[in-house]
């Protein structure tokens, strides 16, 4: 076995289940650390700083940018999000696996960053699924719909940069999938060199 | 998930302990298929053509040489032996997969053959265990024992040119990570595509 951890990317279009797999998956792995993202937004009540984010001032983050501290960041509704290097690079010194839960730009761009992690692309058993689950959150408008399932098709051509294709037909089944490429790619020769 | 299937090839030293791994695999993954040898060796009694294998007179065997219909062979004790290319590529034509045990030096030249297959190499937890395996079978004599552990030391080498490195350190988690990697291998963003 390898003894160092690995960077285990998790993405795929909106609307796919990561955030509910990637919840299953830490519950059947206790030992996967989760990548905890940095942010400038203000912490909620109950949320506690190197847990669920780590909370930066505005200045601070930048000085991150500016100094290469992010595999990846992204700007929403005037607040920066973004993945600390440092977290991850010590996570894996220390032989354990971390993963990331990320959208599909944003997995590309830590892929540029770091591309020795694994890179897993979720997808819908069919466009017509993912589809219903789109319109099964509820409220969105017809408008937002067609958007989204465009956004989503594009996002279904990038997969050819990732590394491994997971479909999420059924919940157990997909984290199984996921726990043997993770296996498997401690089991790597080159992995062990 | 791939419609084609894979070729599993199943290797590592003399005593490391394939044959048991390989049969608590089939029980384990019962749509596995196993690779049938052929040889030029009289059936026993209870053998079964095309079961335990594809007897061939010699000047069958050696005009399957000839023809390239074999992804190895080797000659012992005045018989043939090899691995016939159709039955394997019949086989992952109809998506199963097929899993293949066998020693390194033949394990290396399917590879020259077939470099498309998952090449698995098992290994010892440690030297030391191998050489209880390996005295452990009873009636060897000192040299024999010494040269075979030689062999086993000179093979460990060859792992650089395979794919995967499984410990045998305990039947069920060997076949867990064989399991972990063939599935795995299929979910593989090139296998899919």
């Amino acid at each position: 076995m390898s003894t160092k951890g690995l960077l285990i990317v998790l993405s795929g279009p909106s609307g796919v289940g990561k955030g509910t797999v990637c919840s299953a998956l830490r519950s059947r792995v206790p030992d996967l650390i989760y990548s905890v993202s940095a942010t400038t937004r203000q912490p909620r009540l109950g949320e506690v700083d190197g847990i669920n984010y780590f909370f930066k001032g505005r200045d601070q983050f930048l000085s991150m940018i500016e100094n290469d501290q992010l595999l990846e960041y992204a700007e929403y509704v005037g607040n920066y999000y973004g993945t600390p290097r440092d977290f991850v690079e010590e996570t894996i010194a220390n032989g354990k696996d971390i993963i990331l839960e990320i959208e599909v730009q944003g997995a590309l761009k830590v892929k540029e960053k770091f591309p020795e992690g694994i890179f897993i692309f979720l997808t819908p058993p069919s466009l017509d699924e993912l589809k219903d689950r789109i319109v099964g959150r509820g409220t969105e408008t017809q408008a937002v719909i067609d958007h989204r399932m465009s956004v989503a098709v594009d996002e279904l051509d990038l997969i050819k940069h990732y590394d491994y294709a997971v479909v999420n037909d059924e919940i157990n089944q997909a984290c199984k999938r996921i726990e043997s490429i993770i296996i498997a790619e401690h089991c790597k020769v080159r992995a062990q060199r």
